[in-house]
C-alpha cells in the first residue's frame, strides 16, 4: 500500500499542477464582451440646400448627392469592455475632457497602456465614451444643426492649458516643460493627434446624452476629466441613487450651489484629483474658485469630498493629463484605493 | 493495494475535474490588452485667422482663443483587442466603408454583438480602425487644411445605397424594405447615429495612413467593407508579403489593372463577399464592372479570387451592411471558414 501511494502521489501532484498551470498558462483578463452603442440624439431634417456631385471612389462614377433630408444628430458614443467576473460592484464610466474623446483613457501617447487597462486590471467593467460632437459620436452640419462653428485646439494651447510646460515652440527641442514634468513630452505631437474639434454651444444635448447613459448602464462610478466634470456633477445630482461615486480628475467646471439644489449629492462620495503647477497658470487660477465653492457647499451639506493633491503628497510634476503622465498607473492606483475605501469593490 | 487505488482514484479524478472546471468556470475571452493608437498624418500650421472668445464651461470665465498655430492632421485611429493565445496566425484588421467609422464592426444597431466579437471568438487578434477624417481619427479645418467641405449622408441615401429597401420614408412605418430583408430595419435610425461625415478629397492621406498601419502591425489579414476596398487592395499591392489575405465585403472600388501593376497581388488570396439585391440598384450596377475587371485581372495573373455570393448560396435578403444583418454571425462564419481554408489559423 505504501508503494502504491508513493506511485500515485506524484501523479496526483502532477494533476494538481496541471490544474494550476493549465489556467495560469492563459494569463490576461477574462472578457465577456467588447462592444459599443450610440445613445441620445434625435432626428433632424434639412431642406433647401443645393445638390452636389461627388466622386467617392476613384474607379466609380460620380454620384449626385442631395444634402437635404433626415439625419441623426446629438447622439453620443460608448464602448465597453465587460469582464466575466468583475471585482467591482458597479461598472466604471470614463468621461473625457474638452477637445478630446474617449481615446484619452484608452492609450498613452508614448504607447503605454491607458487607464482603461489599469481599471480593467483592477477588476472593473469599463465604459469609455465620446461625448456629443466628439470622435465616434459624430458631429452635425453647422450652422444648420449645430448652431456655432467648431474650435480646433492648437498644440500651443494644449501645451500651456494642460500644464505640460510654460513655453511652447514649434520646434520640439525648444519647448520648455515644467521641471520634472511627468508628461512624456517627446510624445506631445503624438498626443496632439488625439485632439478633436469642439463646439461651445452643445452643452444641453451633451448633458442629455450623459443623463441617458447613466439611466442605461448605472448604478456606476464616474471618473471624469476636465471639461467633462460639469456633466458628471450634474448627472450625479439628477440621479444620486445611480451614481455611486464621482472621481473628478482635474475638473474644470463645477455646479453653482447658489443656483441649483445639490442636497442629493451628499449621498455621492466625491474625489478631486489634482496635478502639479496649478499656481503657475492664470487660466487654472480662474477655474479653481468655483470648484472650491462647490466642494465647500457639498461638505457643508454633509457630503463626502476627498482630495488627492499629488504635489502635496510628494508626487511632483503631474500635468493636467494625469492619465497620460509617466506615473499614470501610480495615480490610477491612488484612485483605485479610494474606490476600495468607499466599499465599491466586491 | 487495490483498496488504496480505489481510494485514490476518485481523488485523482477530482483533481483532473478541477483542472478542467477551474478553467471552464471563468468563461469568455482571455485578453492580453485592449488599447489604441493614432498613426500617419503631419503637422500643419495655420496663420492669419481672427481671434475668438469662447466660454467652454458655464461656470468658468470666457477664454480668448487664437485659431492660428500648429495642428496634427490626416492621422488615423486604430483600436485593438489582443488575445493571450490567439488561434489565428496573424491579426485581423477591420477597415470600414464610406461615411462610417470602425463602429461598423463593433456593434449591431439592434444591440447584437458585432463582427469584432465574432472574429475575437474565432481566435483572432482584432484591430478596428477609423480612417483619416472619420470618428476618432478626427478631422481638420476646411478649406484651410482639408481642401473641400464634408458630405453628410442622409438616412434616405443610406437606406437605398446600402440596399436595405427600395423606398425610403421619414415615417418608419412607411419605409419599404426588400422582401425577407436581413437588415434589422426597426434599428435603422439607431444605425444612422453611426454615420460620420466624409470628404471626397482625402484619398491620398487615407491611403498613406493605411499603408503605415500595414507596416506597423502586419503580417495580417484585412477584412474591408465598401469604400475601404480600394485602400485595402492598394495596401496589399504595395506590401503583398505583409497582407496574407484580403476579404472584400461588398467592395465599392477596385484597382485598374490597366493602370497599375497588380502582379504582386497573386501572392495574396482574395475573397469577395456579396449580399442580395445588387441587381435592383442602379448605383451598384455602375459600381460592379470595375470590380469584375479587377477580379478577372487578378485571376488571369494567377491570383486566387474566391467569391461568396450569398443569394447564389441560398442565403437571401442580405443588405450592404452584412455585419449588421440579422444573420451577421452566419456570414462571419463563412468568412472564417475561408480564412481557415487558406491556412491562416494555427
Amino acid at each position: 500500500m505504501h508503494n502504491l501511494y508513493q506511485t500515485l502521489a506524484p501523479v496526483l501532484a502532477g494533476a494538481l499542477a496541471l490544474a494550476l498551470t493549465g489556467c495560469a498558462s492563459t494569463p490576461g483578463l477574462q472578457i465577456k464582451e467588447v462592444g459599443s452603442f450610440h445613445l441620445g440624439g434625435k432626428q433632424v431634417t434639412l431642406s433647401g440646400l443645393p445638390e452636389k456631385e461627388l466622386r467617392f471612389t476613384p474607379s466609380s462614377p460620380p454620384i449626385k448627392v442631395n444634402p437635404n433630408g433626415e439625419f441623426e444628430a446629438e447622439q453620443m458614443y460608448v464602448q465597453y469592455v465587460l469582464q466575466s467576473a468583475p471585482k467591482a460592484k458597479h461598472p466604471l464610466l470614463l468621461w473625457h475632457g474638452g477637445g478630446l474623446a474617449g481615446v484619452t483613457f484608452e492609450t498613452k501617447p508614448d504607447g503605454g497602456a491607458g487607464w482603461q487597462m489599469d481599471f480593467l486590471n483592477a477588476g472593473h467593467d469599463v465604459y469609455v465614451s465620446d461625448a456629443v460632437e466628439r470622435g465616434r459620436a459624430s458631429w452635425a452640419r453647422y450652422p444648420e444643426i449645430f448652431s456655432s462653428e467648431p474650435f480646433f485646439r492648437t498644440k500651443k494651447e494644449g501645451w500651456e492649458l494642460f500644464r505640460i510646460g510654460p513655453t511652447w515652440d514649434t520646434e520640439p527641442a525648444k519647448r520648455v516643460a515644467y521641471p520634472g514634468a511627468q508628461f512624456p513630452t517627446a510624445a506631445y505631437d503624438q498626443f496632439a493627434k488625439q485632439f478633436v474639434p469642439r463646439w461651445a454651444t452643445n452643452n444641453a444635448p451633451t448633458q442629455a446624452a450623459y443623463d441617458a447613459l447613466v439611466q442605461k448602464v448605472c448604478p456606476c462610478v464616474i471618473v471624469v476629466h476636465s471639461q467633462g466634470s460639469t456633466f458628471a456633477f450634474e448627472a450625479a445630482r439628477k440621479a444620486p441613487q445611480l451614481v455611486k461615486a464621482v472621481v473628478a480628475v482635474e475638473p474644470s467646471g463645477a455646479l453653482d450651489a447658489t443656483k441649483v439644489d445639490i442636497t442629493g449629492l451628499k449621498a455621492v462620495p466625491h474625489l478631486f484629483v489634482w496635478g502639479d503647477n496649478l499656481d503657475k497658470n492664470a487660466t487654472w487660477q480662474s477655474i479653481l474658485p468655483p470648484l472650491r465653492r462647490f466642494a465647500d457647499a457639498l461638505k457643508s451639506q454633509g457630503g463626502l469630498v476627498d482630495t488627492i493633491d499629488l504635489p502635496a503628497q510628494g508626487i511632483q510634476g503631474n500635468s493636467h493629463m494625469l492619465m497620460m503622465d509617466k506615473n499614470s498607473s501610480q495615480v490610477a492606483a491612488l484612485i483605485q484605493a479610494w474606490l476600495a475605501r468607499q466599499g465599491l469593490m466586491r
